[in-house]
């Protein structure tokens, strides 16, 4: 079997997928780059299976990077609707998808997302074990591999498996605090089937066979938190640490065998306490790339959580979450429109950029200056063409002339100082 | 002469205006709230002709503030589209406006904001100067002061007065590297008349003229910040700083003649800038209330700026600033509609949200966790009216069924973890 991307690292040997993403990133040298994905700090998701131009590292010292959710639905969403999110997704540079599909079109929607689109592609099998089972509880440990098998085998780069959660922490949520018990929607399926069969996590209790087949496709594991906080009282839940304790161990066993590993995090967390959750999620976790969902800073926003969103994501950047999922505005309300999807990328584009500007990378400098100066011209071209969102600038400019910007009139700030 | 609020409170009277202000917030005993107001740390902005039933206190303890600006210009802007703005601000709880209105018909919507709304008012006088005079230039330093009395006798609560950009300050522009020269408009107003005139400032010049006026009517002055910077680049640049410097000493000479200090601040602050730049601010300025625009983390935003500023408003929050000024989608590119005045204002209130969490605000800390319970329990008309914005809530659950979430269709984590 030919060897994964790690365990050609750790020979000496460097692959392709490696060099290109090395070219999108601004390291002093490539050895920095090269230790960093040999200690698990940056993973370059890559299926075997999926030979495409683009290839993206996440972690430290990389620029951060976005992902946004899709996916078909039996119940509530078409297969076209879908394939237009995942086409605005390619406009705007979304460096990675996660297909959320579950249903009779999941497979073909993946694969289609496979074959068709540059972005990293991850994928979440429990969804597509519970809607395809007549009864999910009656599932067997090896229809969990099965189907881990079956995404792998269609080329997703990363799948998300929720293997922290076990039985003994499954068993201690009844007695614990928590408001909102589980949000996470595969770890509230592996509870109900770990509580109701009384048998421990498939993830968990096979997790050598779940490696053996990610080594197979050379896939990333991201290793999911069941116990994410659902609201802001939740965050630092014991439950939460206990999880991400058993995630630490199963990290470096997953990293160890030669495959990498990606930590999923938080949620829901009030602003102030999102530097030292962030902090020690890592610590915990061997500094492996941070993959964080949100965080959202109040649980009121419904209808605008891309803004509350946005706001914790960035301070999760700050304090080292280098991958950060997309919140819409439709979060929690329904599943989000083309309109939606494109508010949440472009509100988490800002959130990355703003954070790689800190990062200090001379690529997101430049872009600011260019503005700057475009500003200080009053070019409108350039002002429109420099923008995180050519068409909407655009749009907001019609009708408007070229000589006067509309904000102060004829009291124009820039042509009185210069 | 009735004497002002501060000076009634240095001989232990406490006005009606400092009592109602004092309820909307949560000191442990109404003593620490006077003895702060004394020390200038809060104000409670409040024109002697202007009477209403709602005070709003800003700065040290209180919860955060925001502004939103609106305001009539004789181009491109009419009286009936800025009054359904404040409409839109009264609806949305929005606790102060500014009043940005030139032209013909400022004085009478300015009189009708005052009149009509329960909101602060703030206004900035040298606008209604610039445009009222056919030649600005040539206007005197007595028209300053006569423009400022009829701003005061109309009842706007605060002042923005760019009384810290003086002449020798303006001088040493032309030496310096800012890339945007001056983005504030009234900032460049007044160097444009100082230089052209080789005159000094009036505002800094006739100082105490100005705080006579603003102690008559009690009104709160609003220190300018002319030399705030126009994108990332110029901030913490040392016009800027002097300015500072020269805004800390008005503001204690005002204060100390009885007059309450507002701060204003930036601007384009890099996120990682942030925290040092306002606390830096409210040290130089005595811990005075600090009131800022945005900040924006990045330059490359136009058409989501309610979204970089809020990201930049939030990290100020956390920081020490007391008033945040709203930013809209428009702001660069064009006057905002009523569409994005609501944007701006959702997105501010977020933010304030998240910072009086973190302040641990009862009130705000209640309203997260009665939003949690009703999620619990999957009440959704709750979660609608709990909501920053029912009515977007509402309008995206139209056509769904009050019994499932569609986000996770059948595969709801909350019933399966319940």
């Amino acid at each position: 079997m030919e060897q994964t991307i790690l365990e050609k690292l750790r020979i000496n040997q460097i692959p392709q997928e490696i060099e290109i993403a090395y070219k999108n990133e601004e390291f002093p040298s490539i050895e920095v780059f090269l230790r960093k994905i040999k200690e698990g700090k940056i993973v370059v998701p890559a299926n075997k299976k999926r030979k495409r131009n683009k290839y993206y590292a996440i972690g430290d010292g990389c620029s951060i990077k976005i992902n946004a959710n899709i996916g078909v639905t039996s119940d509530f969403s078409s297969f076209d609707l879908e394939l237009k999110k995942a086409e605005i997704c390619e406009k705007y540079n979304v460096e990675s998808v996660m297909d959320l599909s579950c249903g009779k079109y999941a497979k073909s929607f993946r694969e289609k997302l496979v074959k068709e689109f540059s972005f990293l592609v991850g994928s979440v099998p429990v969804y597509d074990i519970a809607t395809r089972a007549k009864n999910f509880i009656k599932t067997k440990p090896k229809d969990f591999l099965e189907v881990l098998e079956e995404h792998a085998d269609s080329g997703v780069d990363f799948l998300t498996i929720h293997a922290g959660i076990n039985l003994r922490l499954a068993k201690e949520l009844e007695k614990s605090q928590r408001i909102l018990n589980i949000v996470s929607r595969g770890g509230s399926m592996i509870y109900k089937w770990m509580i109701e069969n009384q048998s421990e996590n498939p993830y968990y209790e096979y997790f050598d066979e779940v490696l053996k087949i990610l080594k197979k496709y050379d896939v990333t594991i991201s290793i999911g938190d069941a116990f994410r906080p659902g609201c802001i009282f939740d965050s630092g839940n014991i439950l939460q640490i206990e999880e991400t304790l058993e995630v630490s161990k199963l990290a470096e066993k997953a990293h160890n065998y030669g495959v990498q590993v990606i930590i999923e995090g938080p949620g829901h967390i009030k602003a102030d306490e999102i530097p030292y959750t962030i902090k020690t999620i890592k610590r915990i976790c061997h500094d492996f790339p941070l993959y964080v969902l949100g965080p959202l800073t109040t649980d009121i926003a419904a209808g605008y959580d891309h803004i509350s969103g946005s706001i914790g994501a960035l301070i999760a950047g700050l304090n080292g979450a280098d991958f950060i999922c997309y919140v819409t505005p439709a979060e929690h309300l329904r599943l989000p429109n083309i309109e939606d999807v494109k508010e949440g990328i472009i509100a988490f584009k800002i959130v990355a950029h703003s954070v790689n500007l800190v990062k200090g990378f001379k690529k997101s400098i430049e872009r600011d200056y260019t503005m700057a100066l475009a500003r200080k011209n009053l070019d409108w071209e350039k002002i429109i063409n420099t923008s995180i969102d050519p068409d909407k600038a655009k749009e907001y400019r019609k009708g408007l002339s070229i000589t006067t910007c509309t904000m102060c009139g004829d009291l124009c700030a820039i042509k009185n100082s210069s």
